[in-house]
């Protein structure tokens, strides 16, 4: 495959990015920003290598606690369970939570084999037993799978004494969290349950 | 900046991503596709370092000359003038067309200071020129700026007692050729006038 094909084919990979869009994308590049193209092969490449994940949240994080693991000046007593990175950016940016985070490696899927265990829920209870925590808040999808990993995961917290609560449903039922705008996340954070 | 930001950054640079589609790039990227991640950035590199200029038609190619230049069994009497290597492409999908190609360094636009000498008029003149072409097919678009173009290059052309066509009007109006169905392409060949 020459260079250009191969470009072509290497963009398709990313997501809601079809042959036209690609192609339009690789013309752009090589005949008005090959500087752009340079940036952003530095850009993924650094990113792939040295991005990993925090050791205590999951987040994604280039050190081995993330920046906000790292604050100590956030509310230890609260816990917040997202089932993403992407997810827990968008907590973030409706700037209305000062606890901590627990990000799990996506949500129970029975149809995909995905249980409670291969979503790192031992970690979480593990985390979550700590001195000094006093609610863990679930902050998964309001989707149908989102909806049956917080339930798992409320079950399993209660049953070790520990309170767990869910995001009020201001949430759009059927959507996913980091797509839903600001205000409805925090007003949902105001009024968990 | 750090590595997950600056990706973000980077990947706001290719045409028609915003920021909240260069989020969901990256955060797939990473969670999901590092090794997408990687083929990109090297894919993105080679085609940077490896993919020049046609020296004969200007057309993207990663060697002195493209693959259709070096290409005996064309017509040769035949030369086909666009805009850029994508309208190329967009031509020799529809398969109607057998001749040789000239690519402009895109279209005259008075009102951004581009005359016909920064579109490589005069390359083309000479190619145009040379033994064996009969007929030069001006296949620019068909907005006001690739109008005056075909114009510009039609008076030149034939000036010199060379004959130049224009593709027919089957092509719609207004728009850019890159992105018009590969059947009113092999029309608008066809009737060229
Ligand atoms: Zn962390
Ligand atoms: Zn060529």
């Amino acid at each position: 495959m020459n260079p250009l094909d191969g470009l072509i084919e290497a963009l398709k990979r990313l997501p809601g990015v079809g042959q036209k869009s690609a192609q339009r994308m690789a013309y752009h590049l090589l005949q008005h920003d090959r500087d752009g193209a340079r940036s952003l092969a530095a850009a993924l490449q650094a990113a792939a290598e040295q991005v990993g994940h925090c050791q205590r949240c999951h987040t994604f994080s280039e050190s081995a606690l993330c920046d906000i693991c790292a604050d100590t000046s956030r509310d230890a007593s609260l816990l917040c369970v997202v089932e993403s990175p992407a997810d827990q950016a968008a907590l973030e940016r409706s700037n209305s939570y000062k606890g901590y985070y627990f990000v799990l490696l996506g949500r129970v899927s029975p149809l995909d084999g995905v249980g409670v265990h291969q979503i790192g829920a031992a970690e979480l209870l593990a985390r979550a037993a700590e001195a000094g925590v006093a609610e863990v808040i679930l902050a998964t999808s309001f989707t149908a799978e989102g909806e049956a990993t917080a339930h798992v995961l409320g079950e399993a917290l209660r049953s070790r004494g520990i309170r767990a609560t869910r995001l009020a449903r201001g949430v759009p039922v059927g959507s996913e969290l980091e797509y839903v705008d600001l205000g409805t996340i925090a007003h949902a954070l105001v009024d968990r349950r």
